[in-house]
C-alpha cells in the first residue's frame, strides 16, 4: 500500500478527469501526474534522496496537493510546517527532522531570512509565488527545467509523513507516519459511512494538519476532484460548495459554527454536500443539531483520534446522530473504526473492568512508526504495539467509546477527580454560551480548583450565578466551577481546539496582577 | 493487518453483540471468541503449528467460521475445500498443499475413507456432526479438552489462505493470499459503496469460495452478525432476509435468478436489504433490471475479479446501474476498486493505446503472494508484480473497464477474433432465454466455429432461425453462431459460472456419436 498508487490509477483510468481545482485553476489527471513527475526530478535534482524530508510552508493550494505527491513519487518524507507557529517553533521542526529543502508561498517569503538564522541544517529553499527570496529556486521554473522521475514505489512500513503535534505541553514532537498508516485510514474511514463518492471534495481544514492532509487520501481513493481554497473564509466555502457540487468536507466545530451563522447559507444551494466530517475538537450539541437541520441531506460523522493514530480511532456515524439531544451516544466518541483496536487500561497497564475509566490505549494498522529521533518518548507511547493516547475515556455496553478527558487535563480537586469535558459539556448546554473551556486552577485549599471560561454569544449576558444553578442541577457539587471567567474570544490552535495551556497562563497572569 | 483483529474489537466492544446466527443458534461476541480460542487450542493440541494447512470440507454453517477465525488464531493457513468435487480432486488439493487435519460434516463423513485411500499426506479428521467417522476427533469433545490459546496475531505478508481455481482448464492451482490482500479488499469493497452498515449479512455462496469467504472479512469489519444457511435454497433465504433483516447479500447470478422468480417475492418483507453484491459470472442484463425492480431500496454493485486478486478488481457502483438498459456501462465491470491499478497490456507486455483490447494485469495489495509450490506458473502470472489475470478487456474514457473475454476462451474463426461475452450479451437480450454459453468448435474451415448453448424458459420454444435472425440484427456475420443445441440444464460451477469445459466435452461426444 503506498499513497502515490491513487495517480497511476488516475492518470490511466480517466486522464481527462479532474484532479484539483484552485480558484478557476483545473488541473486535469494527466496534467497534474505530469506535474507531479517533474516536481520529484526536480526535488531529486535538488538533492531529494528517498527517506529525506521535504517541508511545505503554505497556505492551502492545488500546488500544495502537488508537494505531497512529487515528495512522496521521489521517495521522500512530508513535513509539512504548521503556519500558525512562529519562526523559532518552525525552525525547531525543520532542525529536528534535518528537513533541507523547504517550499514556501508568499504569504511566508518574508519569514525565510529569520528561519535562515535560526536553523542550523543549511536550507534550500523553493519559491511559489512571486515575492523574491535570496538564493531561491523557483518553482515554475524548476518543473520546467527537470526530466520527470518514475515513481519510487515506496513499502507500506516506509515512511511518508513526520508531522509535529501541537506541542500543548512540552517540545513538539515529530509523529512518523508510514505509507500504510496513511493508506489504512484512509480505506478504513471510507468504509466507516456513506459518503460524496467521486464528486468533489472540499479542504477546508489546513492540509499541514494531519485531519486535512487525510482527507487528500480519502479523496484520492475514491477519485474526487480535490478542491483548495487558500484562507477559511466561510462564504468563500459556501460559494465553492454551491459551484463545484461538493460532496464532502472536513471541518472542526468553530469552522462549522461560521458556515452555519453565516448569511449566505440561506440562499446557496448547498444539496450536494452529502458528508460532513467533524472532529479534532469536542462538539457543542447545539451547535451540531443547528447544522443537522441546515444540511439535512448531509450524513454527519464525527471523527475521534490522534496525529499518533493517523488520525482516526473512532467514528460516531450518521445514524447515530439521533434526534433526541438527550440522546447518551451523541457524546460519545462513537466506536472505533474497522482497524482500530482499543482497550481501556489503568495506571499499571491493565485493562479495566467494562464501562470503567481509564487510559485510551489503540492498536492496529494505522498506528504510528513512533517519535522521529525521540526513543523514549516513543517507548512510553507504544508498548507492545499499544498507542497510548493520553486521553481517558470508558465504552458503554453498545461500543461506544466515551472520552472523558485528556489525562493531563484532569483536574483532581480534594482527592476527586474532575473531568473538564462533563462539566464542558453541561456549561455549553446553556443557552447563550458559545464557547467555554473548564481548566483546573492551584487552589490553598484543594489543590486544584475547577474554573471555567465562557465566550457568550454576542449581545447575551450570562452571569456566574445562572451558570452555577445550571450546573448543579445537572452534575455532583465538586464537580461545578468555583470561578468563572467571561472571554470575548478564545485561544484557539490551528486545528481549532481551545488552548487550555494559555487560558491558565492568561488566568495565572490575572492573579498575580490583582495580587 | 490481520484478519482475526475484528475478533479482539468485537469481544471489546460489545461482548453481548451478535456474531452469527445459524438457524436458531445465535452465538455472542463473547462466546464466538472464546470457542475460537478453544478450538484453536484443540487444533495446535492436534499438531497445527503456524503456517501449516487446514482444511473444511462442510457446508456453510456458524461453525465453518469457527474453523476459519480459529485456523487463523493458530496462525494456520486455511484450505476450505470445494464440496463440489470430486474425492480424487479433493485428494490432489490436500496432497498438493500437505494439508494434514481436515474437518467433515455429516455431508461429507462418508467421503473420509476414500479420501484417505486416495491421499498421501497422513490425515487427521475432526468430525462436525454425528456420523460416526473412523478414528474421528469429535469437534465438540476437541473444544471441550483443551485450554484457549493467545491468538498468534499474524503479520500482513503471513499466509492466510490457500484457495484452489476451479481447474476449469490444466490441474488445480492453490492460490496463495496473504492476511493483507483478503483485509485491503475488505476495506476497498466497503469503501466502494453504500452498504448494510452493522445489519446482519446473509452467507449465501459457499464459504469455500473466495466471493463467500471475502464476505466474511467485510461482515466482520463493520460488525454485521453472520448468518449462515447450509444448503442455497431461495424460499429460506427470503425467510431469512426477513427474518433478521439482513442488510446485504453477495449472490452469482443464478442465485438471483432463483431469488427472483420464486413465489415468496411478493409476499417477504425485503425492505431491510441495502447492498445486493452479484458477480463471479456474466449478469443477464434483463435479469439485473427485473431484480432492480423487485429490490428498489437496495444498491446493486457488481464485482469482478479473480481468486488471485483476493478477489476484487472492479466494481459497477450502485450510481452507476442506471435506468436506461442500453446504456454502454451497465454492459461494463465498472471501474477499478480503489486498491486496484489497472493496465491493458499486448502479447508483450506492452501497454495498448486508451480504449483498445489487451490483457487486464492488476497491481496492488490485494494481488496474492503466487500460487503454492508452482514457481513457474507464479513467474508466468507475477511479472515486476502485476497479476495477468487471463481476461481481455478495455477502457472507456471514463475509466470503465469492459472484459471481452477470457483469453483462453477467445474464439479464432477465420483469423477473426469472436470474444463469446459479445455474442452471449446479444443472445440473452433475446425473449425466453434464460442462460446461454458461447463455445469455439472444431471446423474443418474456419478452424473454430461459434457454437451457442441455449437453456430457453421454462415452457418456451425457440428455433435456430428466429436466434439467427436476432443476432444478425446485432453483431457482424463472422461473431453469429452457425450452430446451436437447446439444453434442459446447463453445467454450473460451484460459483455459479457455467463450466464451458463441459460444455464444449458434450458436444464433442455428441459429434462422435453422430460420426
Amino acid at each position: 500500500m503506498y499513497l502515490t498508487q491513487p495517480l497511476h490509477k488516475a492518470r490511466r483510468e480517466c486522464p481527462q478527469g479532474i484532479f484539483s481545482i484552485h480558484g478557476d485553476r483545473r488541473q486535469s489527471n494527466e496534467t497534474f501526474v505530469s506535474r507531479v513527475e517533474l516536481l520529484a526530478g526536480g526535488l531529486r535534482g535538488l538533492g531529494l534522496v528517498p527517506g529525506a524530508r521535504v517541508g511545505m510552508l503554505a497556505h492551502n493550494s492545488d500546488r500544495f496537493l502537488e508537494y505531497i505527491y512529487a515528495t512522496l513519487w521521489a521517495g521522500g518524507v512530508l513535513n509539512p510546517v504548521n503556519t500558525r507557529w512562529s519562526a523559532r517553533e518552525i525552525a525547531y521542526s525543520l532542525d529536528d527532522s534535518d528537513t533541507q529543502i523547504l517550499i514556501v508561498d508568499d504569504s511566508f517569503a518574508p519569514m525565510v531570512e529569520t528561519l535562515r538564522a535560526l536553523c542550523n541544517v543549511p536550507l534550500t529553499i523553493i519559491r511559489l509565488d512571486k515575492t523574491p527570496v535570496a538564493e531561491a529556486v523557483d518553482y515554475e521554473t524548476l518543473i520546467a527545467e527537470t526530466q520527470p522521475l518514475a515513481d519510487e514505489i515506496r513499502q507500506g512500513t516506509d515512511l511518508a509523513a513526520i508531522l509535529y503535534t501541537g506541542g500543548t505541553t512540552g517540545a513538539p514532537k515529530g509523529v512518523m507516519l508510514s505509507h500504510g498508516n496513511l493508506v489504512a485510514d484512509a480505506l478504513a474511514l471510507t468504509a466507516a459511512a456513506d459518503h460524496g463518492k467521486d464528486a468533489p471534495g472540499l479542504h477546508i481544514a489546513p492540509l499541514f494538519h494531519v485531519g486535512g492532509l487525510a482527507a487528500v487520501w480519502q479523496f484520492a481513493l475514491r477519485r474526487a476532484p480535490q478542491v483548495t481554497t487558500s484562507h477559511y473564509d466561510p462564504g468563500e466555502a459556501l460559494r465553492l460548495i454551491e459551484r463545484e457540487a461538493i460532496g464532502d468536507i472536513f471541518v472542526v466545530p468553530v469552522m462549522l459554527r461560521w458556515l452555519v451563522d453565516h448569511p449566505d447559507i440561506a440562499t446557496r444551494d448547498l444539496s450536494s454536500l452529502r458528508s460532513i466530517r467533524y472532529g479534532a475538537a469536542p462538539m457543542d450539541i447545539t451547535l451540531l443539531r443547528r447544522a443537522m437541520d441546515v444540511f439535512p441531506q448531509a450524513g454527519f460523522l464525527q471523527v475521534y483520534g490522534q496525529t499518533e493514530c493517523a488520525p482516526v480511532v473512532t467514528t460516531l456515524a450518521p445514524q447515530d446522530h439521533v434526534a433526541d439531544p438527550d440522546a447518551a451516544q451523541m457524546r460519545s466518541a462513537g466506536r472505533p473504526i474497522s482497524t482500530a483496536e482499543i482497550k481501556i487500561v489503568n495506571e499499571t497497564g491493565k485493562e479495566v473492568a467494562q464501562g470503567m475509566v481509564g487510559e485510551i490505549v489503540v492498536r492496529g494498522p494505522t498506528v504510528m512508526l513512533g517519535y522521529w529521533n525521540k526513543p523514549e518518548e516513543t517507548q512510553a507511547a507504544l508498548k507492545d504495539g499499544w498507542m497510548h493516547t493520553g486521553d481517558a475515556g470508558r465504552f458503554d455496553e453498545n461500543g461506544f467509546l466515551y472520552v472523558v478527558d485528556r489525562v493531563k487535563d484532569m483536574i483532581i480537586s480534594g482527592g476527586e477527580n474532575v473531568y473538564s469535558i462533563e462539566v464542558e459539556n453541561v456549561l455549553s448546554k446553556y443557552p447563550g454560551v458559545s464557547l467555554c473551556a473548564v481548566i483546573g486552577v492551584p487552589d490553598a485549599e484543594w489543590g486544584e480548583r475547577v474554573h471555567a471560561a465562557i465566550l457568550p454569544n454576542e449581545g447575551v449576558l450570562l452571569s456566574p450565578e445562572v451558570l452555577d444553578a445550571h450546573c448543579r442541577s445537572q452534575i455532583a457539587g465538586y464537580k461545578v466551577p468555583r470561578s468563572y471567567e467571561f472571554v470575548s474570544e478564545m485561544p484557539l490552535s490551528a486545528a481549532g481546539k481551545i488552548v487550555k495551556k494559555d487560558l491558565r497562563a492568561q488566568y495565572l497572569a490575572a492573579i498575580k496582577q490583582d495580587a
